[in-house]
């Protein structure tokens, strides 16, 4: 077999966050599969083809792309950030497990990305410098209850924090229910950062006290970190620096 | 002021995971600054001086990236990985505050990179492929107690786990007390990862049962991934693939 499957990180937009990694696997490849805005950008050009699809299909995407590889085609699998944070890496590992036996022979790798929270940490300052928890909000693939539990517990470990998937129009109300269990819990008026569409065009950065916060300041285009109790702000005419300390005195 | 400082981040290792960015600023820069192993991986150039400097002296090199920046200088801080993830970042910012009011409106940029935990996660699979949570095993700037908490409050959570500096020459007790924790507290043998040197050529990745991790297999260019308690292994012949699923059943 000559085929494989990388599945690589596009960053968050820009094309100055791409790594060569990856643009000499787009280069190489014979095919790639993606959701649609994803695949959108990739160049086209003679010999490769795309293979756009829609969102909530991982797993049909995942296993074309095994199967596409399994047959001789070098195939690139693209995820916006990095494909090991909440993106293509972990369906496609779920259909190779599933799938025939002669899978296992495939060459496959991982190419990591600028994923969103780092791109929005370094955007607003360094609010992700000292330990933190991700958390992916969506409640699609688990229980509700787990994700209350997880957010308890990292304010409880005084943990900075980074939301993936915050809101979407199909779950408006967990995004509601975390800012009132976040501002339960914290008492206080820590930064909350809400990056939408980070090193794009349409980059809006915003950043309120989190007794302030509200929740249709985020959607499905934007990360949201929240600081840990130590977490500063400078104020500068060009626009607030957040930071957390490397340092928590005892 | 035409001065200016950029945190950068030169990833994990390889030339190939440097962005475009952080190529296009050390391109730019008159002065380059950082701990002497990092430095070592730009290449010198006329009109660029490079500022190598020992560890443990963040907030003298911070400072003195901003005094040449006020100068007029372009200066590039390197980190290796993300400097927004236990790196240059916060103590450029924590130098800023402390520092002159004429800091202030010097450009400060952060430019992101790839960070060592998504790096040794894409070389054996996706463990990071749900929530998750990243701690600094070192005690030189918190107490230890609050690292024994983050790791007890991590694993009530579930959440998979990605530790930097795990362990020194001067600090080799925390690790052996850190691996007792998780096995005292997870009571399972999910898989741990030791990922040293990611992407370089002294990179070596080693994954065994939770169980049976020793101290000795972490040094500090080791970065330590511990799954969740569904983290799944794939056996192949081309070595084990190590991925955390998306979904958590209820």
């Amino acid at each position: 077999m000559t085929g494989w499957v990388k599945i690589v990180g596009l960053g968050p937009g820009a094309e100055e966050l791409v790594t060569a990694q990856v643009q000499d696997a787009l280069a190489q490849a014979t095919d790639v599969i993606g959701y649609i805005p994803y695949v959108a950008r990739v160049a086209p050009r003679v010999g490769l083809t795309l293979h756009p699809s829609d969102n909530r299909v991982e797993i049909d995407r995942a296993n074309h792309a095994l199967e596409l590889a399994a047959q001789g085609r070098q195939v690139v699998v693209v995820s916006s950030g990095d494909p090991g944070v909440f993106a293509m890496g972990s369906a496609v590992f779920e259909a190779l497990e599933a799938g025939p036996s002669n899978w296992l022979e495939l060459d496959i790798e991982v190419q990591p990305g600028i994923t969103a929270m780092l791109a929005a940490a370094a955007r607003i300052g360094a609010p992700l410098g000292h330990d933190f928890c991700t958390i992916n909000l969506s409640d699609n693939l688990k229980p509700w209850s787990l994700i209350e539990k997880r957010l308890r517990l990292a304010v409880e470990g005084d943990f900075a924090m980074a939301f993936y998937n915050p809101r979407s129009k199909s779950r408006p109300e967990g995004f509601v229910r975390t800012l009132e269990i976040l501002q339960d819990a914290c008492k206080d008026s820590r930064p909350i950062i809400f990056a939408r569409a980070v090193s794009t065009p349409e980059e809006d950065i915003r950043v309120v006290p989190l007794t302030q916060a509200r929740p249709e300041m985020a959607d499905m285009r934007t990360v949201v970190i929240v600081g840990a109790s130590n977490t500063r702000i400078i104020s500068r005419a060009q626009g607030p620096i957040v930071y957390t300390p490397r340092s928590v005195l005892s």
